[in-house]
Parts: structure tokens; sequence; C-alpha cells
């Protein structure tokens, strides 16, 4: 532990995935205390018809993901 | 907050998913006090081979999904 | 299917999970083609602490959760 | 309940996910008390670009996911 | 990975759940091809007016959780 | 979007969960293209018999959590 799923609207690249997992990982171990081997991250895409906020279906929002 | 996962099997339209927000995200606010601008819904759509019931697949079950 | 999990601020009665849960179920059945004693729901309370939006946490927040 | 979400990267086979729910049903029935009927499981597959151990994504790992 | 997180209503003890990780944990491992050490298995208990089945919340149930 | 659910085993304080939280919302928008009002991290604060790593529940694992 820990686990972190994070679940966002798909388009980000395995570039921008492996930053973030990277970022997330060492702010649990520096804050965290948690061991490094331990810290899994999962990232769940859905589609922008997939996502509300607000009640509002992302693709149908004016504005970009 | 909330944050809302709905998982189940693939196959809903965007229209639905549309419709399914917009209430689920109602229902928080009328129910549950929540802010409009803080709901957040995601649906994660699985193939019916990633959903059991009773130990057995959707995709093996003798009904319609 | 399908299962439904609301990560929230705890602080809701039983009422307000009661009437929620039947109309999330309701949403599903309605809109989604679910059948209803397939529709599970699960409420996650979590504390003030234990939520944040846009990086502050809910505790912190000038305003009520 | 209970419902358990199982994540992992993408590449089982339906007969994989067959054996795993029944599996995991079973010992849920068997050591939780669950009620057969009552058990869901679900499977998030996510590309090897979307799950990191100790910060790093499984892509880039050397080893077989 | 795999990670599998286990919704269900509290009361299990940790002997039930010492049990239940050891037996999903073995069923990926042989069934899933999972490396044992990256097998990560959480359970989120939550109370019995926490979750629904049917639109119906458990403490509400004609029936032992 | 993008919501982050970070489970682990209870014990870290309101200020360790302050810090995370800043620092995996500022991870999704410099790294993600996020908008920081729609970044959600909530925290699973689980016992340390509610987790598993390797089929061992963390109260028995010979660490620290």
């Amino acid at each position: 532990m820990p686990h972190v799923q994070i679940t966002w609207v798909e388009g980000r690249t395995p570039e921008q995935k492996r930053k973030i997992a990277e970022r997330v990982t060492t702010a649990l171990i520096e804050d965290g205390q948690a061991k490094r081997e331990n810290v899994h991250v999962s990232f769940h895409d859905v589609p922008s018809t997939n996502y509300a906020e607000g009640g509002v279906l992302v693709v149908d929002q004016k504005r970009t993901p």
C-alpha cells in the first residue's frame, strides 16, 4: 500500500502518465511514509461521454477536457 | 465531492449516460446536500467477460446484460 | 451489475442514504436497462480531512461540506 | 455485497477471468458468509502504460507483466 | 498489480479477512499469472446503512447481512 | 476530473494528507492538463487488518505499515 486509482478522461500520453506516476509515488514516500515498492498507481481512462461534472458530461461541456 | 463511480457492462449510449448522470447528480443535491459543481460521476464500462454475478460472467449468463 | 460507489464526506443520515440509494437504483433501471436486484450501491463515508477539492481538504475550506 | 473490483494490466483471457471470478466468489461464500447471488466481481483491464509499481509503469519494467 | 478492492458490510473478523486475502491472492497467482508480491487486497468495511441491493439498504433488509 | 482515490492503512495525520493532496493535485495540473478546481482526491483509510500485500495482512507483517 498505498493503492492510488486515478480516473479521468482519456487523452493523456504515456509520457504524462510516467511523470505523474513518479510524482505521486514520491509524494507518498516523502509525506506519507510509504515504501516505494509498495506504491501502486493505476490510471483508468474513460471516454468523454463517461465523465460528468455538475451533471454534465465532459463531451457536452464547452471546454477542453 | 461526492464522487460517484458506476461500473457496469458496456453497451449503454451517451444519451443514457447523459440522463443517468443528471439524475444521480440531482439526487445527491436534493437528498444529500451536495453542491452541483462538486458532483463528479464516472462510468466504467467493462466487457461482458469482465463482470460476474454469483460467480458467473455476464457473457456466460442466459440473460441480456 | 451495475455497481455504484459513492465517496463523500461523512455526515449524511441513514434516511438520506435510503432515499439516494432508491433514486440512483431507479435511474439505472429506467435509463440504463439495469435489473433492480442486480444494482448495488455502496456509500464510502470519509472524514473531512480525507477529501480534497482543488488541492484543499474539505476541513480547510471556508464552506459547509 | 460484497463487490470485488480487480484492477490489473490487460492480457488475461475470458477463461482466466471465469476461473478467478468463481474462486473469488467461493472464497467469499466459504470464509466471508456472503450469499452467492450477491457477490459481484468486476475486472478493470488497463494497458501497461496505465499501471505503475514503485513509480515505474509496467510497460517500462524489465519483466513480464 | 493486480489490486483487489473488496467492499462489503462490516462484521467480518481479521481471521476471515486473513483467509480471504490468501485465497484471492492464490487464485490470481495460479489462474491470473500474477506475482505474489505484487498482489494487493484491500477490504472496505461499510456500515449496514451504507450498502444497498435492489435499492434497499442492508440495514432495512429482512436477512442477515 | 480527475478523481484520485488513495487507499492505505490508517495512521497518517491531517497534515500529511494536506501535503499529499496538494502535491498530487499539482502533479495532475502540471503534467496532466487538469484544471485545479476539478481535481478531487479522497483518502480511504483502512485498519491494518484490512490491507494485504502478497497475501499477508499488514497487521501480520513484520514491518511498520
